[in-house]
């Protein structure tokens, strides 16, 4: 099959590169950074391209991967003949321009320097075309996804769910390197309890994993770590302690 | 060895069998409830006491798993002439009541119904003496951890940043379970994406690691999330989702 990228992020090099090693032809990937553009493109035996209207029409799906507020312009900027897919968790279908469009979010945190598998991953899938949609689902089959048929206003939801389980799990973790960073400790310290934290979820919720100070409603120990925190020189982390464990407790009650 | 532990709360559970396990002899299971003092003895083929009264005094040590708030009170009832150790993060070797004292921390998460290997954790060793300190390196390097020498001091401040690390992202996916069950969505969606996020760490830093809507600076995303997280009975989510972008944001200035 032949394939179009228009973007070069952490998405659009990921999914290039997995279409790619399951032989289909990637023919141009779009970016408005010639270096971007390039520097993918080469990975994946693609033209690279920065003009919208340099475009190889013969192909048979665009896989649009930019920010979500650019991708209703873009998909008004391609022809509607052909396929247009995009990837993004939070954006409609009906934004697309095309009456072949689909949705393929693959919920997963991609970072472009981090090799990553498509094995596994939950993969979020709409259409307003039946082919479009056999064609996302034989990609998400050779993928070795999890396949899951969701409208716009479902995947939203789990689009939200999604930025508390990853992306704000994650900034705990980096406030965690900052305190350890402010005190000269070793950040590498982290891992192993972190690797843990995750592991238990594979057999219980988060409800029902949660540990430390605030669910034991340990006040010393509550605020020996306040004192710490009001050492450091963002007194915000000493704010969002107390706030984060008033979140605990009011979940889990009296003990 | 003979060891006797007081407690048989999660750290006490886990401990206790990995001695066990390493053929040490667990003497004594302490705790104030009967059930649980008994539970735990079993698994270990220890005696269950319920009064401090009744411990058996020829042993090698006492390992203390208590609340924090009660570990100087335990300390102090029990023999000098015996080892003292206590197993909390917080908790200031000093308050031991022995002239034989250590802290023996895990720095790691445990849930009392949940298998755990002690494999790869870093453990965190602090005492007032050199046989005691020999003593707790050997169960450490038996148990295959890592060991490492902090004061009490720094012990404090790593658990801080446990407390971020662990705690709060847990609880951070505890909000987005709470997100897909309020919509009636599925929540062993999030753990491949947890799994990634977690994997991510092995080679990043947090903060390099860090994706989504709020170091995009997505705000439509972010207003869409908003309006999502409104419908909620919660109505805390949203409040937080503003907060913890902001932090983000403010993290990570300009793209």
């Amino acid at each position: 099959m032949k394939i179009s990228f228009i973007g070069s992020g952490h998405v659009a090099t990921h999914l290039s590169q997995a279409l790619f090693h399951l032989n289909h032809q990637i023919v141009d990937v779009f970016s408005r950074s010639e270096e971007n553009a390039k520097v993918l493109a080469k990975k994946v035996g693609a033209q690279s391209k920065t003009s919208l209207n340099k475009l190889n029409l013969n192909i048979d799906a665009f896989i649009i991967c930019v920010p979500d507020e650019h991708i209703a312009e873009i998909s008004h900027a391609l022809p509607k003949n052909v396929v247009h897919i995009h990837t993004s968790g939070n954006t409609n279908l009906n934004v697309l321009r095309s009456d072949k469009c689909g949705v393929f979010y693959p919920l997963q945190t991609f970072s472009k320097t981090k090799e990553m598998s498509f094995y596994g991953v939950h993969l979020l899938l709409e259409a307003n075309n039946e082919m479009v949609m056999t064609l996302m689902q034989d990609w998400g089959l050779n993928l070795k996804t999890q396949l899951h048929f969701v409208n716009s206003e479902e995947r939203k939801r789990m689009h939200v769910a999604a930025v508390f389980a990853c992306n704000f799990s994650n900034l705990m973790v980096n406030f965690a390197e900052d305190i350890l960073s402010e005190f000269n400790l070793d950040s590498k310290l982290l891992l192993p309890l972190i690797q843990e934290t995750t592991r238990k979820l594979e057999t219980m919720s988060a409800h029902s994993a949660q540990t430390g100070p605030a669910i034991r409603r340990d006040q010393k120990t509550i605020s020996d770590h306040l004192n710490v925190l009001n050492q450091m020189e963002d007194s915000n982390l000493s704010d969002i302690y107390t706030r984060l464990t008033k979140e605990i407790q009011n979940k889990h009650g009296e003990l």
